[in-house]
């Protein structure tokens, strides 16, 4: 990425790509990278995304470049026919396209190192605009580049997102970083357990203040994302830290943590801290909650075994339930939620037993157990602690909620 | 939604929140609902994503209106301060907001249902602009509405995905199909096992064509979705017929499904309709590939039971893989895959039994067994088949591209 003199205040980030306009793909790009921007003072002020036509690329890349700092354009860059960002930026920034040598270096390396040839159309991808500066792609075989368009700096990277982020993190994040002259504080309060409405109704006073600090609430499954940021010097943070204090008591125990993290993070990083395991028996969440821990590198040191216990032959077979339990109670029941938590962490010696069961739809509800209906049940030494919640939307919204309920209700038995 | 007359042709999608903007939350809305529109002759030019202020919503609603037939807006009809969607539409429209009694009717009802009382703030979302017409919401608490700025339709939806979807499903779909006077054709053909780029060079033809018929491609995860739509009329269908024909022939046996169905989908539906069934062993995807199963509808029939047997200990004690396997060849390997197999389908008298066991990284690698590097193996009565592949990206990518190859080898095992 080229170097400058100016700090990034404003950003605007661009993806292309019939898939994302017409919907095939969900671009997680751009919001992931504006998470990643706003800690070092960078104001993402607009995402748009366009087709993968060179003259919608061309036209977003000229307006944008003329309202902020920093244009990131993610896709376009791979090695098809459709793929047409190199050209549009080359027109935008009214120079041609010629093969870079660092760019061809790089391509070549890429293949080498999977022990596969170049197709032909990756010859492609070694064409830059006149000017451009190479941003080596570390995962894939595209590389990236940046151009200065007018006074802005706009940074072509693919849209794949493993090698979006990769070459944000190794590329991009550092060069913003090393252009900022003014340091910005920020706070994460997480909140799980609790409405949105019931949050906005204790912390808004603090949103619809005028900033700073700025406050802004997120919402995603059960967990409540709060951001509070300043400036970096000895006001902004002392702003913060009163903030951050009122929100505390606002927020009570459904603050679960104060950093970036997900609540299966905050779970992993606190059970090896304290050397403590777990076991999970899903029925209705049907591997999403060990799929959750196991998201988190480092989780195998926790988790010591999963179980998806879809059909009632499984809950017996693996995890003992009982059939009188099941034909008395049901499959979706406090009893079996607990039969379930209990056996699966017996069976593994873990510290604590995790168990979901119940009903995530279409189908399968009933009168006295209506869809979105579930038991949440973990066991350790001491007790068996049991919630019963109904929760809301389709299927996918009630195995997500469960997930979050789940780890929330682990949370409060760990302290 | 309010009726018309004149078909709609073209669509904007405006997503609107700070947590959008500044990346805490993905929106999945707009590429879902683009999906959706396309089949009904709607193609969406653009998507912005703008913050939770009056005035970027009041601007870019004003901006899209005058552009395109509809305008879908995302967010911000919650009960929060924030929440200002309804208000930028007013000023948009040039009208003021006034209490719908409808919108009234339904927000109680919402709570009635939940056995809840309303919170105050929840009155805020039954404020609409005058002449709006409500749009009901089946799953939470805030109502939609439409409302004419201009020539185009501007429908307000909330934000959160299963309520977005469950609005656009009931209410907006049917209004766009009831108003559509040209029926369009689309073919879906969906690609597993094959790299982007050689995807593209096998059917570029078709995409660089000018058309009728249009034809884009996307991949995800090592699935690349391939989309042909024509008019609907005879000569329209012949096209997309031949064109169909002849990608089906450059495509080979990659080719999946001919539906617009993930891989998933297709593998429960077809065990379901021979009444076969799998079991599954997961370690470096841990619970991701019993979750793909258990996301759709109807897998319990399919779905015996998964193991998350993340750890050795786990491997041997539920799967009976060998201390010897374990210490000769390496929990990551082609021997432990197989034992996994058909251990699994063993235990549970599964048709198929499945496995993975991986390095997904960032830590775990070595020399010989480098991060990305997975064994993959899907046993039944006839045989047990095993691959190995070395995955790029990071360990969500890793995780993802292991699920879909896994899935593809039981897909081929079927045939």
């Amino acid at each position: 990425v080229t170097a400058g003199l100016a700090p990034i205040r404003t950003a605007a980030l661009l993806a292309t790509g019939e898939e994302l306009v017409r919907g095939a793909v969900v671009d997680t790009n751009s919001a992931w990278l504006a998470r990643k921007l706003r800690p070092l003072g960078v104001e993402v002020v607009e995402v748009r995304v366009v087709g993968d036509g060179l003259a919608p690329i061309r036209d977003a890349a000229v307006e944008l470049a003329a309202r902020v700092g920093l244009v990131v354009v993610g896709g376009g860059i791979g090695p098809t026919e459709d793929d047409r960002t190199r050209e549009a930026l080359a027109n935008a920034a009214g120079v041609e396209l010629v093969v870079d040598a660092e760019a061809q270096r790089q391509v070549a390396a890429f293949f080498a190192r999977l022990g596969r040839t170049p197709s032909p159309s990756n010859a492609r991808q070694a064409s830059l605009p006149r000017g451009a500066t190479v941003v080596e792609n570390p995962v894939g075989s595209a590389p990236g580049f940046s151009v200065a368009i007018g006074r802005a700096t706009v940074v072509a990277l693919p849209g794949v997102p493993s090698e979006f982020r990769a070459m944000v993190e190794s590329a991009l994040l550092p060069w913003v970083a090393a252009r900022r002259s003014e340091p910005v504080e920020t706070r994460f309060l997480q909140v799980v357990g609790l409405p949105e409405s019931v949050v906005g109704e204790r912390i808004g006073r603090w949103m619809t203040a005028p900033p700073p600090p700025l406050v802004s609430m997120t919402v995603e499954f059960g967990v409540v994302h709060v951001c509070a940021s300043d400036r970096g010097d000895a006001a902004g943070r002392a702003r913060l830290d009163r903030c951050a204090a009122e929100l505390r008591t606002a927020l009570g125990d459904h603050l679960f943590s104060d950093r970036d993290e997900t609540l299966a993070q905050l779970l992993v990083r606190e059970l090896a801290r304290r050397g403590q395991t777990v076991a999970v028996a899903e029925s209705c969440t049907g591997g999403l909650v060990s799929a959750a821990f196991t998201d988190v590198p480092g989780s195998s040191d926790v988790l010591l075994e999963g179980c998806v216990v879809y059909t009632e032959a499984a809950k017996r077979r693996t995890l003992g339930v009982t059939e009188e339990s099941l034909a008395r109670h049901g499959a979706v029941s406090e009893v079996v939620a607990r039969e379930l938590a209990e056996n699966v962490r017996r069976r593994t010696g873990a510290t604590f037993g995790l168990s979901t069961t119940g009903v995530a739809g279409p189908s399968g509800g009933t009168a006295a157990t209506p869809v979105g209906t579930v038991h949440l049940a973990v066991a350790s030494e001491r007790a068996t602690v049991h919630v019963a919640r109904r929760l809301p939307g389709d299927r996918d919204s009630v195995r997500r909620f469960a997930v979050v309920a789940l780890l929330d209700l682990l949370r409060r038995e760990m302290r």
